[in-house]
């Protein structure tokens, strides 16, 4: 039900998941999405009448209230093993909580992560997280998301041994914020393929597989990433537009373009995991139309298949000892739910 | 002297320089500089002849050093007003060290920021700082990095009344880290034209003029710009080399790709300014060919005329009292030099 498309969209994705094989259970109201269904696809629906608005400022509250909002009703199907992962392309807040309320978090994680593969220059995909579940993380946190990084990159990326990389401002030891400069030495001491302090460029260039941060700095590299392809093109659209021949030009690349667009595209690799959770919740965004639904799909259905979510937790079990820390109090009102 | 083209690219950005009617000092040493300089341009030495190496991880070290690095000699004709500016491409943080050292910060003034105008998809261009001087900045730097944004996107951006953003993974006034949740009701109780939290995307569209943040995750976004426009033309060039239609096409849209780069190339526009200091200090890039190391003398020249320093003092003076708070103790060992 939530999305800027839905639930056109999000129906229309479903339905061609089901085509692709992937068991699909809709959760939303019954009455809207019925119609919506072609006659002969195999689309059960989940009757949960309740929305959580898109501009909501209270996503804790919007996911416990009554009627019981699709999103929540959707983890409770997890929680109770009726389905084996979530997918909202609704409200990131509310489905980090909703997730993170119901399905509780895995022995060892003090703060589920929002996790994304981005390409790289060298052909390989970098695993990137925290993309802003959380901010004010503590140095443990981010030895806690290289643990759960470095299962996903296994079971997900198909890496037989991923290394693991600090995001920073430096290569050298002592650079990096106060965090960085905590958590380096914890992730030395630990068990997982550490490279050390890694910069965005570097990264990129596949300097490691796994690349952890605070979800602060995460969620500001994203939106970076955003920002700087649409300069890219605006600048490239306004020179092309001035020079005839340039437009010429312009139209032949058109494919190359598009598949250009299609390969940066984070949707199309199916939206982002929210890692640390008892159960597979993927992260559409918001803009999703059938075709990243779809993807979406197939991405919570593969790493369900995967066994992520033991990976994951066997990861985080055998942690050398004394990063993980003991666990922390539940979350409090949701402050930290970004 | 210093850059990876050093010394004869930077002394051909130069006389280019001479040429377009700015007056420059070479620092360096004299026997290396004097055979590059053509016959007939009047283009003085200041004799320098010591040296930073560009892979020193000890920068204030490096630029205390016996005999006396050319970058620390150029402070120095800037703090004796033999020069109105200084400029230099060598190693980031001698630069910075040597123009605080050597130079002192402006009144007001706890950590100086390096500042860069970067383009927007508006037309516009966004002021960012602080791209990397600091980390752990704490929410009175940033008060203090907005207001010298402020004065120098008056001063050399040209606009009469520039809007401050403070860089943020939300735009709700809950949203931030710790650092900017605190910054932000001080910079909304200060004389400055302060508009919110701003996320990446919203500032390259034109949702701010100044855009401030803390130095880690200013360099982070900085690098994750070069990263991702590193990655869009790696997969680009990748596509069309694969489709012979599109290599045709490639080839009429090179010139407005070429422009491309220009436009968001930033040494084109004369490197970063590090703001704070009593002087002008330019920081070039490491990669500054001869065109990049004009631009740079032709800014640093711009900055002097238009008396940016000065402007920058006022405006910290002026900043409604108590944000500024004390005056810190001076950095001990240069260790948040980056």
């Amino acid at each position: 039900m939530g999305g800027d498309h839905a639930p056109a969209q999000t129906v229309a994705g479903a339905v061609a998941a089901v085509r692709d094989g992937v068991p699909v259970l809709l959760v939303g109201d019954r009455e809207l999405l019925r119609p919506l269904i072609p006659a002969g696809v195999d689309l059960p629906i989940h009757h949960a009448p309740g929305l959580v608005a898109m501009d909501t400022h209270r996503p804790v509250a919007a996911v416990r209230a009554t009627p019981e909002p699709s999103v929540t009703a959707a983890m409770r199907l997890v929680r109770e093993g009726d389905a084996c992962a979530a997918v909202s392309c609704g409200h990131t807040g509310a489905t980090m909580a909703a997730g993170l309320l119901v399905l509780g978090r895995l022995p060892g994680v003090e703060r589920p992560a929002i996790t994304l593969l981005v390409p790289r220059t060298d052909g390989g995909r970098l695993t990137v997280l925290d993309l802003g579940a959380n901010v004010d993380s503590r140095p443990q946190h981010l030895v806690q998301f290289a643990a759960m990084g470095h299962a996903f990159a296994q079971a997900v990326a198909g890496l037989a041994a991923p290394r693991v990389g600090l995001l920073s401002n430096g290569e050298e030891p002592g650079k990096g914020d106060e965090r960085v400069r905590e958590a380096g030495p914890l992730l030395a001491a630990s068990s997982l393929p550490f490279v050390g302090n890694v910069e965005p460029t570097a990264a990129f260039r596949g300097a490691c597989d796994v690349l952890v941060c605070d979800g602060f700095v995460g969620n500001v590299m994203l939106k970076t990433v955003e920002a700087t392809a649409e300069v890219v093109t605006h600048i490239l659209r306004e020179e092309i537009l001035h020079h005839p021949s340039a437009k010429a030009g312009a139209w032949l690349i058109r494919p190359a373009l598009r598949r250009v667009r299609d390969r940066t595209d984070y949707t199309s690799q199916g939206g982002a995991l929210l890692l640390g959770v008892q159960g597979v919740v993927v992260v559409g965004h918001g803009r999703s139309d059938a075709t990243a639904v779809r993807s979406a799909l197939r991405y919570a259905a593969r790493c369900a298949e995967e066994g992520l979510v033991d990976r994951v937790e066997r990861a985080l079990a055998t942690l050398s000892g004394g990063a993980t820390g003991p666990l922390a109090a539940p979350l409090a009102g949701g402050e930290d739910l970004q």
